[in-house]
């Protein structure tokens, strides 16, 4: 065993209708590899984190901060070389994509972790309406996915259960908002962390 | 009279209270200077800004919110090499600071300046409570200002109405916090967007 295993993975929690979700989404793998470092993705709901905090998303702010933040999610994203376009439904319902995302995990993590960018990009880049369970059935089943088997899963309690519980867990660490990463016990919120990221990662803290 | 004068000077509002409005003030105008940029700073009250959009301070938002916060603002401090301490007094009033900046303004802006970094460096490296008209009088003195012309002015009815309307023209162009940036129209809020900033003077936007 290598020294670079011995290393704790990285948490990364997002909302899949988060744009600095997206883009952090897009950039943390590469970066925690490059430092021996695996990354566990947690979609997660920000209504129901919002609820409890009392916070609210961007663009339902105060109209200044609402035009900003849609201004500033594109240049962002061409800052950091990411495709990026707007979606018509913004923002939108994701538990359908989060449980899927959690059913796929069970069976195979590294089909969920393409079912999560594939489901990102179909929001970002294809803008297709991921809150309809027939686009997430549609996505999934790009990657083989047994589009009834999935069906199913959906409707049943273990999967709802689940998703709530990474919900409350996430709440649990000290998550407020997406993306939330924590290495080691040290929190980064934003996708414009990534630079301090990266730097926590070569150093080890600064 | 060179290309780089014919260059509209750069906007950057804050308040002396916010402490990523303290680390932009430590960048901006050298990051400007290297593309020939002026900057116009414009001392505001938040406080007024947060009640027109239903705002808060981040330290008031929920506790994750709050804790995550406050390790950032001195972990972001480190990561851009700026000496900081947490004040004991966060967030405080800075209208005193910020009326005697307009003052000061007016008969000699590159004293202006050097007040500002005065008090910005007095609130975040000493621990100086920059609320206390008598601190703001202090710190004037040590560039030479006299201080009962000063204490004079800061009671004149138009030196208060000269900081409501820097806070009003502020909203007007868009402001929702501090810092916040404006070059040829483009906004960028937070210290967190300086690389955006420095790329949009290096390529004249992206």
């Amino acid at each position: 065993m290598s020294a670079s295993t011995d290393k704790a993975p990285i948490d990364f929690w997002f909302d899949f209708s988060s744009p600095y979700g997206y883009l952090m989404s897009e950039k943390i793998d590469a970066v925690a590899a490059k430092y021996g470092r695996k990354v566990r993705w947690h979609p997660i709901l920000l209504g129901i984190v919002f609820k409890a905090t009392g916070s609210a998303p961007l663009t339902m702010q105060n109209p200044a901060k609402a035009s900003y933040s849609l201004h500033d999610f594109a240049r962002s994203a061409r800052f950091m070389s990411i495709p990026y376009r707007q979606p018509s439904q913004f923002p939108l319902p994701t538990q359908n994509a989060a449980r899927t995302y959690y059913w796929l995990h069970g069976q195979d993590c590294s089909l969920a972790r393409q079912f999560a960018h594939a489901i990102f990009r179909a929001l970002y880049v294809e803008d297709l309406d991921i809150s309809a369970p027939d686009t997430v059935l549609e996505i999934a089943a790009r990657f083989g996915v047994d589009r009834n088997a999935l069906a199913a899963a959906l409707q049943s309690p273990e999967i709802k259960t689940r998703l709530k519980e990474e919900v409350d867990w996430a709440m649990q660490a000290g998550v407020f908002g997406s993306p939330h990463v924590i290495i080691d016990g040290e929190h980064f919120f934003g996708a414009d962390r990534l630079p301090q990221i990266e730097k926590w990662l070569e150093t080890g803290g600064f």
